[in-house]
């Protein structure tokens, strides 16, 4: 993308309603704009990464056999009279009444309407199991939104449901869900620890949230500091095996980590002192086995093989998309700006001419961005007639990884400059090699996509 | 994907409740689920054809080099109440109130939105031209929803938004969205006529509908039959080029084509009387040139290269995403169900194992799947325990383009049969030979991809 064809409103003065880091920098950065109280537009480049953002959930939900399908926005209130949670889900629910006098509400969850949909096409065990999941935008009428996207009213999710005739299966699915978060969180550059958590208006009688360690997080959590150690990396993992599954579940839930929900002194004082840990965390997902409840409620049943008709077991599994962009610049970002892991950064490289309307530096910077795109690269063209300076700081306040530089002094040596982004550290070399190292470094982010 | 593994709950009876075809099919063959009148969920199949939809739609709509960004389905009452339409747009609209008694709308349409964040970010003459536009869930709260997808309530929808410094530019935005609209409807399998239409409460001075012929189409319309002998193909148009895009225009809106609502007996007479034609057709989509209409009424206005402070030019652009699915079916269908165009097709090819459990035809067929996934083809294979005349069936019915039919007594000489879902022709070739001719078929499909 060349950036005088883009529409990038990025923001000089620094925005007084944002209270946190993460949010100051998404509008600074012009990547979210406020239509209403906790309501958002994501502007171009909001959108760039939010839509990275899905690709991996999406990625990492189908290398784990989960089956994505689409459910609407507005659900009847009739649905979830049948669960009994249209009268206890209280105010945070946005109801509706639409112009023939029907209620309906924006689903803030779709636990009703999955089970549903299960038990209308679904009763023999042999089309067992099943997760189905998608990603919809959800409405909860927060009384007080804020923190930006981290606490918005009109939030993306992406949430699955699993479908297990017992429920040693269903805890298969589980922890199978596990072992896909830590994937899908790696693969964002963040760190997001399993914590035993409390089921909440759910339900449930095993559930983890994921927390990401970052100053701001809402909830306090408490840990043992070799959790920290732990990495998911590029581990190959037969989804369907039980063995494997539970192997990971047990090697990153094993030691203590708890929200203060369910955080119990006595047995965090078992932990060495010297690794006790408390902290805070954002909750960037979350898992649940809750067995029959919904199916029992609504009578979504499958025959066995002895013929029996029984509720099917099942959980549901949550990743909060939107509010993953707070997460993660949370996590990454310095007085300058957001610095995107690669993973999820919405352009690879920025290119900053140094003299536009100079020849030769104009037609090396147009020969870098069009070998850059036919390396398969996403670069950032700032073509713009600016000052060296304002072009660095949009770069570095957009938080790009990578940029390269190309001025006359340099060319004259055929050599331009790669900056790195999170190190500062610059390096002088041909065009042609920056190509080089930014596909070397890109390599393995091309190699973790899952292309089904 | 493997069917055993995935959810594709077909329907053997003919649902009652469907009036036209299309939707019947969509029923039939598992692609959605009525949620509440007008709203549906859209089932993995369903769910997989609306994704391709989508990203066809997303890149043409970026190789016409338009920015995409995303609003919010909510928005706040105030926003309309400046246009004036908020009491205009009657009872279509959804109305909502929050639990801080803020009014709210779904939006059916986003016109004042996208003109707020302009008027919000740019100020000079240098940001134009600029085209934004997203791809995001509408409501219009139809008095009587029907005929499925088609005319649901809630739908999706891409909605762009021009703005440009003079009438002339924003003409040439017309144009470009004209020839980009084409080539996006071709590329779907689609001939979408644009005709001649009137402006409606979007209003406009210049306003095409693009027109599929089908029998179950809600307007009449009326033609010059030459227009139907015209192909967009596969141009190489330069979208800044004023004179190519206005060619384009001229080319595909010369002949006689209106809609009911302009038809105009007297000029239609003057078509040659072999060639005058009246039919039905479906819309799906449209394209406005409006003026200065909202920029005046919201105040979104740029300083030019005189210094003067002029309201920007604009025009609406809009295609109905998920109503398309209808329209395809209405004009791609027979007695045995769809047949996908390829450009749509959710999965490249059906494998039949005639002999589900057989060790040669299992170990045929688990081979032809590797190497069509291999050979980057997305394929089907039907690995189910049942009847051969159920699984021609479902692939029929689900409208697969191609099919592979995998026996012992083909395999015997190392061949299989490869049909075509329109011919129903079908010719035996060897395995290898099947993937060769499929890779060459759907080349031009991703050939027509554009990747930026």
């Amino acid at each position: 993308m060349r950036l005088s064809r883009y529409f990038l409103p990025v923001l000089k003065e620094e925005p007084k309603e944002a209270q946190i880091v993460s949010h100051r920098l998404m509008l600074r950065s012009g990547m979210i704009r406020q239509q209403a109280a906790g309501i958002y537009s994501w502007l171009p480049l909001g959108n760039k990464i939010l839509k990275r953002i899905e690709q991996i959930v999406h990625e990492e939900q189908q290398r784990a056999g989960h089956i994505p399908l689409l459910m609407p926005t507005l659900q009847p209130a009739d649905l979830w009279r049948r669960s009994g949670r249209y009268d206890a889900y209280g105010e945070e629910m946005l109801r509706i009444t639409d112009r023939n006098k029907r209620e309906m509400l924006y689903g803030p969850t779709n636990e009703e309407m999955i089970t549903d949909i299960f038990r209308s096409y679904v009763s023999s065990y042999k089309s067992l199991p099943l997760t189905l999941y998608h990603i919809q935008w959800k409405f909860r009428d927060e009384m007080r939104p804020r923190f930006g996207v981290m606490r918005g009213r009109e939030f993306l999710m992406k949430d699955g449901y699993n479908f297990d005739l017992t429920k040693e299966d269903a805890l298969h699915a589980y922890n199978r869900h596990l072992v896909s978060y830590l994937r899908t969180y790696e693969r964002m550059g963040l760190q997001a620890i399993p914590m035993r958590a409390d089921g909440g208006p759910i339900g449930g009688d095993y559930t983890h949230e994921f927390l990401v360690l970052a100053e701001t997080g809402e909830s306090e959590v408490f840990y043992d500091s070799e959790i920290t150690d732990l990495k998911f990396g590029n581990r190959q993992i037969d989804y369907d095996s039980v063995e494997q599954c539970e192997g990971v579940l047990q090697e990153f839930t094993s030691r203590y980590a708890r929200t203060d929900e369910t955080h119990d002194e006595a047995i965090f004082a078992e932990v060495p002192e010297d690794r006790r840990r408390s902290a805070r965390g954002i909750e960037v997902g979350q898992i649940f086995y809750f067995g029959t409840k919904y199916s029992e409620a609504m009578g979504a049943n499958v025959v066995n093989d002895k013929g029996e008709r029984v509720p099917a077991h099942m959980g549901s599994h949550g990743i909060g998309v939107s509010r993953l962009l707070g997460a993660i610049i949370e996590a990454n970002h310095d007085d300058k700006g957001i610095i995107w892991p690669e993973g999820v950064t919405p352009f690879h490289v920025g290119i900053v001419n140094l003299k536009q309307g100079d020849a030769s530096t104009d037609s090396a910077s147009e020969a870098l961005y069009t070998e850059l795109k036919a390396a398969g690269l996403d670069p950032l063209y700032d073509d713009r007639d600016e000052r060296a300076g304002a072009k660095f700081a949009t770069i570095d306040l957009i938080g790009l990884p990578w940029r390269i530089t190309v001025g006359p002094r340099g060319l004259a040596e055929n050599k331009v400059e790669l900056t790195n982004r999170r190190s500062g550290e610059s390096v002088e070399m041909s065009p042609a090699e920056a190509v080089q190292r930014l596909k070397a470094v890109y390599q393995p982010v091309f190699d973790a996509a899952y292309k089904g």
